[in-house]
């Protein structure tokens, strides 16, 4: 069983005409995993529905917490990409599971948007890789406590 | 590095309407991996262009060889979905690397198709997988010696 | 309201895994126009499902009852390309009612198909132009008795 | 010759990563038409890049200016649509010239986006009506003297 918690952030933002504006919607996640003929047992949660850089320590606990109620040993987490690596290091004492943190910075209802091959990528990484926990972004897997991502770039390097 | 090899298969296909058929055509993995940001070290060589159906004995010991002849350690390989189990037993010897094998059910230039969330998924797959041979199809790693891929579901399962 | 007939053609190409082939599938026609907001009244009906090759002058003896039964006086046809010319002369004689063929060189389920524009385009030719029969491709409106389909540039052009 | 000016609006909108927001970009105009094989001999001016309540009285002299200045007689205008008919009846009394306003509630960017559709509908209805201005949108003709965008509907109406 892979457990899917989504809380928002870009890869679920879509656009609004009545407000001109563009806002989180409602998870893509499971329209992506059913277009995308995934057959591995799994779940989605949507924990809340926020861009990254709303979020607050609150928030972050109520990840935590839900991240350590599962039974599930594979934990995938989408996310804004402005505070990932900020909610992977409140994630770093859950050592027993292996969690993979990833999102996208188009949204995922953008056409080329990197959504599908992005949550592709935490779908793999998060089922082959050893316990601990994990930034699955630009097709690397980055470790939150030594990575960041370079706004201007538009990607995630290592420190 | 990452090797990737591709040799044809579904998630290739383009529409001709000048002869209104289908045909394998220029490889979709560049634009793939670039539309997507992808930042780790990569390189995509164009092995052949053919229908998996039409693959031979020769095709097999020509990616048999283009892997065996590789210095990477991580061999990603886009094949049609029909004889993808076959080819990943005849690389079964070669030990030493991390070779995965993945293609789509819908042409990459589809809408809506399955080919940028698998080669995602295959892309971490042959990152953090120890050495051996793999499909990674329908969100699952599949050994391609105990499994096959069920035409009339439209996706892979074991034996 | 606006009677909208699909013959089938490239424009309905859909990809079949199980038969690595490219058909005739349902007609996308109701989906476009929903997907785009249409509010003008129109009904869809679907007379065949034919590569326009395929068509039969018994085919085109279908299409023009079924538009001389019509009480509608905008009647808009989908229809493969190649032979648009043709069912269109064999339309010519309806003189009392606005009628216009589209149709797409690209699947209207591929990316970056041109089935929507020409849906649009054709849409806005049969409101808007005097009774006639007409191909309405590339952006231009078309005499089907004067132009022809250029196979090898891809487009119609006047004679 | 098709003088196409486009204004900015949802249709031009793109989102920003860096920003985390959604601006007007450049005009999608020269890649929809080139995209969808338009070979009427057409030129596209950005005569700005603002959404359409941003718009001043100075701007929609700067639409009417460029409007009057041309020597097509054809003029499609790309336009948010929130005061799509404002900039409509501005232009009420250059009556020699056939303009057509159109826009799209979803960004051209944006998967299933209406925006081909009605760029397509507008390009028609352009060469097809005769001389006046018109609101294209929802797949119908609109007078901008005597209708409106209905925002909780997402539509265009009569009054």
């Amino acid at each position: 069983m892979i457990e899917v918690f989504t809380t928002g952030g870009t890869i679920d933002k879509v656009y609004f005409d009545a407000l001109s504006e563009y806002h989180v919607g409602e998870t893509t996640l499971p329209d992506i995993l059913a277009e995308n003929n995934v057959h591995a047992p799994h779940r989605v949660t949507q924990l809340m529905r926020k861009d990254s850089l709303e979020l607050t320590d609150a928030d972050r606990a109520t990840i935590c917490e839900a991240v350590a109620a599962s039974d599930a040993p594979h934990i995938l987490i989408t996310h804004g990409t402005d505070t990932m690596v900020e909610t992977g290091k409140a994630l770093s004492g859950l050592t027993d599971k292996t969690i993979v943190l990833t999102g996208s910075l188009q949204p995922a209802r953008i056409k080329n948007s990197d959504a599908a091959f992005n949550v592709g990528f935490a779908f793999a990484a998060v089922q082959a890789l050893p316990p601990g926990v994990y930034v699955a972004m630009n097709g690397q897997i980055f470790d939150p406590r030594v990575s960041h991502k370079d706004r201007a770039a538009g990607r995630f390097v290592n420190d």
